[in-house]
């Protein structure tokens, strides 16, 4: 099985209350790519970035088994830059720097080899670009994940994104987000709406209070792990996402109660992602710290209870 | 078994995005009292009222297993009266009016038929009033269970909160009460301090959020139940309470496993509670629809992962 992930790689400067970064290698995609990386066994990158990047990235990013070729460099341009400043809460930051840079030129073609992918997994980009990479997957993958943002539910680009929403099985989008999407404050009824707009299932990512998983009349909820510290949640959200893609490709299992297991790979993956700055965490993760990870989840919710009839 | 919870019994006057109501009854006591009276064959309440309070309400809790007979009945005077408006996201609320009325002169007074009970839940009141309660139980409890509020963590009060937090077995309070009586940030931190004050256990409740429950170096957490609509906020934690501690004395067991039973059983009558107003939906339930919420919960949390060795 393989995972097709299309998405920025950029650079990021970071600011926490512990502390501070230079340009250190980010993007959603290279979340996703090195998440995705310890569950598929191949992940395809589609991307942008100028000649300016850090090569070697690409370099460690092949050894993991991610195919880079299908990110296109664009020779005397400069790379996406973000940067911003997290408050003391974690949960709300300020963004100090956008420098879209080689983003404006960003016309993402899926190479030949990438178009069997089983998983696509379209991160958090211009929907009329989602929807390009949609338009060029001649065989129907076998489940389609979109990540966006409340930037893509504003007038100029809104009925595009409803275009693409329409078209993907699984929507992924933070509360504040899915309440905006919906208009509606409940999260329960906003998800009743928003799987009416094509998606069969939906994620509600909530941070650390963790996330839901709607489909049909089912909830699933999965709890951030409490953590000593957040140091940096930068690209948490797209560790979760490529962590749970991942997971789906892997198992090549597409059910609803797989799709809980994959939430909670997800999560542990995100829980190790705020552990330090950037990627560091987890570019050297072992597959026996994830199987923890995974234990403590289970320790942390489990329970046993016998109903009486 | 039996519990003895001591706390107000009041009127509320609430407003919420979705109606209004006039004076009904309120008070942490009350919706303890509602909730325990589920599960625990005999709750004891000390409080203090007026005259004007609606004496049929106690008639309706004796009626359900309730020993009203340690609430104080002033003549001539007026019983506790709160007023608030909550905002769209329910998390927060003005208060409107607070009429302390009574409840200036509570001085619990704990009678003779109540000093064998076994759980002892200390609703939010005057940290001076918890600790004379404690000091008139002559029998130590099996569980005392301590609730309270930011308003008593400031100067005038701390020295004697922190008195009262040395003596009880269980501390429940919310996230940022948690944060506050700490001074730290991260939940998992707070927790660690507050337990070293006193408490062997910790639940933080997080409202819509769920909550957890903290005890040597093991963490559980519960949702909440996602709701089509949250109608009325007000008890939910009080009625959590009154679950919690109801769920630990019918059940006779005050390990860490059952804990974590008692806070489901607490979050689904939470559940039930802030779907109408005030106290009215937790009047009327039976068993069985009990049983069904906590199923809900089951199925909301329940995955089924084999880790790998």
């Amino acid at each position: 099985m393989s995972l097709l992930t299309v998405g920025t790689v950029a650079f990021d400067a970071i600011e926490t209350p512990f502390g501070k970064t230079d340009k250190i290698v980010g993007g959603a995609a290279t979340y996703i790519a090195w998440s995705a990386s310890y569950f598929s066994k191949k992940v395809n990158i589609v991307s942008v970035i100028g000649d300016d990047f850090d090569m070697s990235e690409l370099e460690e990013l092949r050894a993991r088994g991610v195919d880079t070729s299908g990110i296109d460099i664009k020779a005397g341009k400069k790379s996406f830059f973000w940067s911003g400043k997290y408050h003391l809460d974690m949960n709300s930051r300020d963004t100090l720097i956008t420098d879209l840079n080689v983003l404006l030129e960003f016309d993402p073609i899926i190479p030949d080899s990438y178009k069997d992918s089983d998983i696509v997994l379209l991160g958090n980009i211009d929907p009329n670009l989602q929807l390009k990479v949609i338009e060029q997957l001649t065989n129907r993958p076998k489940l389609v994940v979109l990540d966006t943002m409340n930037f893509w539910m504003t007038l100029g680009f809104k009925a595009k994104l409803d275009e693409v929403i329409g078209k993907v099985d699984v929507l992924t989008v933070n509360d504040a987000e899915a309440r905006e999407l919906a208009n509606e404050y409940s999260l329960v009824k906003a998800a009743k709406k928003i799987m009416k707009m094509g998606p069969k299932y939906l994620v509600i990512k909530k941070g650390e209070h963790g996330a839901l998983l709607f489909h049909e009349n089912e909830v699933f909820f999965a709890p951030a792990l409490p953590l000593e510290e957040v140091f940096d949640p930068t690209g948490a959200g797209d560790t979760f996402a490529g962590g749970f893609c991942g997971y789906l490709d892997k198992t090549r299992d597409i059910s609803f109660d797989n799709m809980k297991r994959a939430i909670i790979y997800g999560s542990a993956m995100a829980s190790f992602c705020v552990e330090k700055f950037g990627t560091e965490r987890i570019r050297s993760l072992t597959h026996q710290e994830i199987e923890e990870r995974v234990k403590d989840f289970i320790d942390l919710v489990q329970f046993d209870i016998v109903l009486e009839d």
